[in-house]
């Protein structure tokens, strides 16, 4: 059966909320009285409705019904999930409980997204406390998966285990905090950063994109897959966290930072972190982790050259400077380099999928060769595949060094066939690809001849390799 | 010509410039007394002669010699840059700078690694105090291009020009500090984010693996990309940097965190923002930079799901809770979803390379249809694919539907050959597969017929669909 959550306030996280329920098959019933949420959750959703589906390979749940209601008590009818997501002003939470209470199911989890109100706080008042509980999310709700879900004493066990349950089946991860404490967990160092950073603008060391550089150049790569404690372990070397603490236990008391009140720095605060440490993460040793450690920043680092992004944007640029002309050797080797982790699947081998990226690369490489550049792309013309023929003869794995030897077998007019072999630096074969390309007009999208340089550059290529 | 750097200290700092400097082409000389240095220092190499090489997308420069020296004078001679990363005592560096500037060219850039000590500082002393600037790097050095360069007054401005150029040449991000201060941009942060953290810990608010998720899981996420202000400039919604610092400018002064020694909240520190803010991101509207972000976190949290790591892991975990077996359809309806943003290509369609991508997924579920599941596939036995042949009929773009329809044209012993048809929902098709495949076993790696249960699954299907 359908479920349905409600949403009181519609704003950038409310309306994420929204989009996430609805897009994992729930209903939602919207209460914002601002005239705008309609269309302000509208956008939201069709962010969501683009992005969300391109996480799964697989296709999505049917999508729920987004309903905007008049009142607070239309849109709990019937709701499991309610989530509570106006501004932060602590009476007017509480007040808001006190309306949803009036009318709404006692068996629903009544969740605030507060970032950073205690749930005692938010119950203060209340005619259930035991229903009520901070389920606290990322913007965007839609992608991110962290909830931080902080019970207070009041919150019935029933009502955090079940808002676990429901988390997780919306592909969401909850993570329990474990007493409630002004901003819970992720947002005390987001306001730790924030102050040290207005501090910084403030006292000209920086500007915003100085210091937003200053971290997505840098430490927020790593913290997007480890988190903190796990990059120092690591950090450590070979004697891990204890040595990592040693090393930059004295620096507590430097002015490396505005925040100065820090805890004593004893050999029980060192206990106590190495071994959670130990429990988090001694099932590794250090090659692994840092094994663990590179091969995400390396699939990290190349999604964000694909997109052209960020730190990848800089490696694109870098890559550009590398770039020099084929030698004129019959065949031609269009590629050489090494096999990505980011190609290989569970068997540590390269996935068949992947071979059709060698081909294409190889393709974009003789194209270069023959003129049909950059410049020349963006003048209009262009050269798309019709047809491949790919066999696999062998396997091959990560990090394994590779080169790809073409051959133009006919260049004659709009076609161009090419004939690419996938070697090992000794020369066998991995693997082989006929293929059939035509060269297109890109305003038409129909095809046409070459230009003149173009066509005699492919002309003469296709004579030189006739002759092997 | 081959330049030399000279590595002064050999940790996991001065280990990770030595390899970033060799496998972009340097000679490198390391002095550390530690009599593992040569060890350790080889296993940074290794992980960066496997990991760095998979950033790009072609081949690298011919590797410099890595050499272990006896003395400081015999690492810098002919050095043109030389790197100090000794450990974290000011009287230690201060002597380390004498010792070096005895010998060594005195055009030489002589950079610091230090976390938290002022160039001028280092300079104290100093035979040539303009030779001297802090390149803070991050680790690990040989994958993150983020250095910190910090001059003091004293640093000549071609010292600094030249050690930018070199760092933009060996794949590196020099960002340029305007005044000096206690632990530079990004350590600020980190330290801030460390003390807050052993707070949560020592107070039993959290442990160390609940607050590495806590970080990897949300805001980690949006920091590899973006960083802090672009993200809350987003965050503001259609208002903007604005809207951000009215919402969270009184929370300045809540205790969110140990942090409360705070900047004055007035028109002077917004209006300062704003137009930081503006002149960084003013250039994109909200929808875009929605966009941009959104695209940029599927491709990050795509990749880690490649990796089964961090938010990666969960995303998998989520996709096998959503798993259903196919219909019974004739033909089999093997893959339903939409093209993600990393499978397009600067012109927005799906790249000619990610066909082999759906085809390869058509065949996984085909696979599973017929028993050859996961745990058909643990046991040693599974079909590789020996052939395929594409047919590229038209266009498709990020966030488009589409589904596959595959037959089976031959599943006789060993060979089993399918035939993909790649379909807008409307049914047109996009891109045709032929592929030939064989069943091997996984220990001998050599063809074999499948076990009698998938062959029947195999018989029966292609029975079923040659009646078509």
């Amino acid at each position: 059966m359908t479920r349905t959550a409600a949403i009181i306030g519609g704003g950038v996280i409310g309306g994420g909320w929204a989009a996430r329920f609805a897009l994992m098959g729930w209903d939602v019933r919207v209460f914002d009285p601002d005239p705008e949420a309609e269309r302000k959750i509208g956008e939201i959703l069709a962010n969501a409705r683009r992005s969300l589906p391109m996480l799964y390979d697989r296709d999505m749940p049917l999508e729920g019904t987004v309903r905007f209601v008049e009142t607070m008590s239309a849109a709990v009818d019937g709701a499991t999930w309610i989530q509570e997501s106006v501004p932060e002003r602590l009476e007017m939470k509480q007040q808001v409980y006190q309306t949803l209470q009036a009318t709404c199911d006692p068996a629903a989890i009544l969740a605030s997204s507060t970032s950073g109100f205690r749930p005692s706080q938010l119950q203060e008042g209340a005619a259930r406390p035991e229903q009520i509980m901070v389920a606290h999310p990322f913007n965007p709700v839609y992608l991110l998966p962290l909830v931080e879900l902080v019970p207070s004493a009041k919150t019935a066990a029933k009502i955090q285990s079940e808002a676990s349950d429901i988390l997780t089946q919306i592909g969401m991860f909850a993570l329990p905090v474990r007493a409630e404490i002004d901003a819970h967990i992720a947002d005390r160092f987001l306001e730790a950063v924030w102050r040290e950073a207005l501090w910084l603008v403030k006292d000209g060391i920086a500007t915003t994109e100085e210091i937003d550089n200053a971290i997505r150049y840098g430490f927020g790569l790593r913290w997007a897959q480890m988190g903190l404690f796990e990059t120092y372990r690591v950090a450590g070397g070979e004697a891990g966290m204890k040595h990592f603490m040693a090393q930059f236990g004295p620096a507590l008391k430097w002015p490396w930072t505005k925040l100065m009140d820090v805890p004593e720095f004893n050999d029980a605060l060192v206990d106590l972190i190495v071994e959670q440490s130990d429990a988090q993460s001694g099932h590794m040793g250090i090659r692994a982790l840092e094994t663990l450690r590179d091969n995400n920043l390396v699939a990290m680092l190349r999604s964000l050259k694909q997109q052209d992004a960020a730190a990848g944007a800089l490696l694109n640029a870098h890559q550009r400077s590398m770039r020099k002309p084929l030698d004129e050797t019959v065949p031609l080797v269009t590629v050489r380099r090494t096999v990505p982790v980011d190609w290989t699947d569970y068997n540590g081998h390269m996935n068949e999928s992947r071979y059709g990226q060698v081909f294409s690369d190889a393709a974009d490489a003789l194209m270069i060769h023959v003129g049909a550049d950059d410049e020349y792309i963006s003048n209009g013309n262009s050269y798309f595949t019709a047809e491949t023929h790919v066999k696999y003869l062998a396997e091959t794995h990560a990090g394994d060094a590779f080169y790809v030897a073409t051959r133009v077998l006919i260049g004659d007019g709009k076609k161009l066939k090419a004939y690419h072999e996938m070697r090992t630096p000794e020369g066998e074969v991995i693997a082989t690809c006929e293929q059939f390309m035509l060269h297109v007009n890109l305003t038409t999208r129909k095809s046409c001849p070459p230009l003149p340089d173009v066509l005699a550059r492919v002309e003469a290529v296709a004579a030189a390799h006739k002759d092997v």
